[in-house]
């Protein structure tokens, strides 16, 4: 069944129907091709879910009535940032819309000293734009009923401030692996108590910069590693939000 | 430090010096423009690991001397192949690269029911040669010690004979995912020992055929899923794979 993340809210919707518009409208009508009885999930900005029926389509809207109420979450039990320095080739596209799948609640871009890129005001609000495209769709490819945040690119020290609201502040760092250092990851983890917010910063091509870790560790953040081989990083933050899935959904 | 994962055995390698040439060749002398005296990993085919210095370079050839063995592992301490329905876009590219880096030991093709895409013997031929190049970059820059065999694509019954050998086999079947079942595969890797084989089937875009899981049943495999969110057919081998190295080689 077709999932939709919609802005619309759905406090009343078990007593009276609701009309959806735009994007779903047309998503509905016209690429899917749904007909009047057909049933979908609908999910709003609080995360509360539903399946819903339509009812039927006028000429820009679709109008669905409440069946029942989504029993099952498909959230992670803590909510995980990433924090991810820019990097070329659209790899932050890839990091957005595969972190989504992997369950992810927020992702914050920030140019790092070896970052090649860089990103001006406008090219901001333009990236933002589709990358909260990549983040919608892939929340609802995924079934998820929450849509990560992407946030306008940060400062480090900006960064550093932010994190002061977690109380898990990881820093995947390269030489760590090399070093052979493997168990502060998954010690950290295996404490993870539902409801913890967990950040994690990972470098852009050409890793994090001495002076940067220096800054971060000072902030409270602890560098580790996420295994023995060498990742990229558009990879590093899909295996670390794969293993707290893992962690905190499987193992448990 | 770069590694180069070299077709060349490096059986004497302690006592006399070595010369490659070709891509090994052109990629030390003018994309890295290295100069001798420029140290460098080396791996040979049977996993053998070195630190090995150059030479020098002539018309068409550097030669390099042993300088240490190289004593740490990157290698997972369980082989995982992952078997992969056919789909669309040059995703398998994606799942080769990243599975590479995530320490995946075989990966294997299969023509699916649902799949759209049809590769004869020719195109089987093109697509392999491809696929090795981007496993063998992978594994090199990832600093991996074996370079994943990429097999032709095999049927599904072929692929049932392929399995006899492995302790464990899995489906990652999206079905489970909605009926809420996450023990079997923590359950599964939670009992992996070190040399053991495992052996995971993902499906194409569209999923398996319920008549694929049922031959797959019969043949000793257990359908499993990855958690409550679905993922995409490139997204679930390297859940599956971070799960894994997490599980043994973070966690132990």
């Amino acid at each position: 069944m077709q999932r939709y993340i919609i802005k619309e809210s759905l406090q009343n919707f078990t007593n009276e129907s609701i009309q959806l518009d735009e994007d779903n409208f047309h998503h509905m009508k016209n690429v899917m091709r749904f007909k009047p009885g057909t049933k979908v999930y609908l999910t709003d900005a609080t995360g509360y879910s539903c399946v819903g029926r339509i009812i039927g389509f006028s000429e820009r809207k679709v109008e669905l009535e409440w069946v029942a109420d989504e029993t099952r979450t498909s959230e992670m039990p803590v909510e995980v940032t990433i924090a991810c320095g820019l990097s070329k080739n659209d790899k932050l596209e890839l990091i957005i819309q595969k972190a989504t799948e992997l369950g992810v609640h927020k992702i914050i871009p920030f140019p790092s000293k070896h970052s090649v890129v860089k990103w001006d005001a406008d090219k901001m609000e333009k990236k933002l734009v589709r990358f909260e495209r990549i983040a919608q769709e892939a929340a609802e490819q995924s079934h998820r009923q929450h849509v990560p945040k992407i946030e306008k690119a940060m400062t480090l020290s900006e960064l550093v401030s932010y994190g002061k609201d977690y109380q898990h502040k990881l820093v995947a760092y390269e030489e760590n692996a090399k070093e052979g250092e493997y168990g502060l990851f998954a010690q950290t983890l295996t404490q993870l108590q539902p409801t913890d917010k967990i950040l994690i910063i990972f470098g852009p091509e050409g890793g994090l910069d001495p002076s940067e870790i220096t800054t971060l560790e000072s902030a409270g953040f602890s560098t580790c590693s996420l295994g023995p081989r060498i990742l990229r990083t558009e990879t590093a933050p899909l295996y670390a939000l794969a293993a707290i899935s893992y962690q905190t959904e499987l193992l448990k």
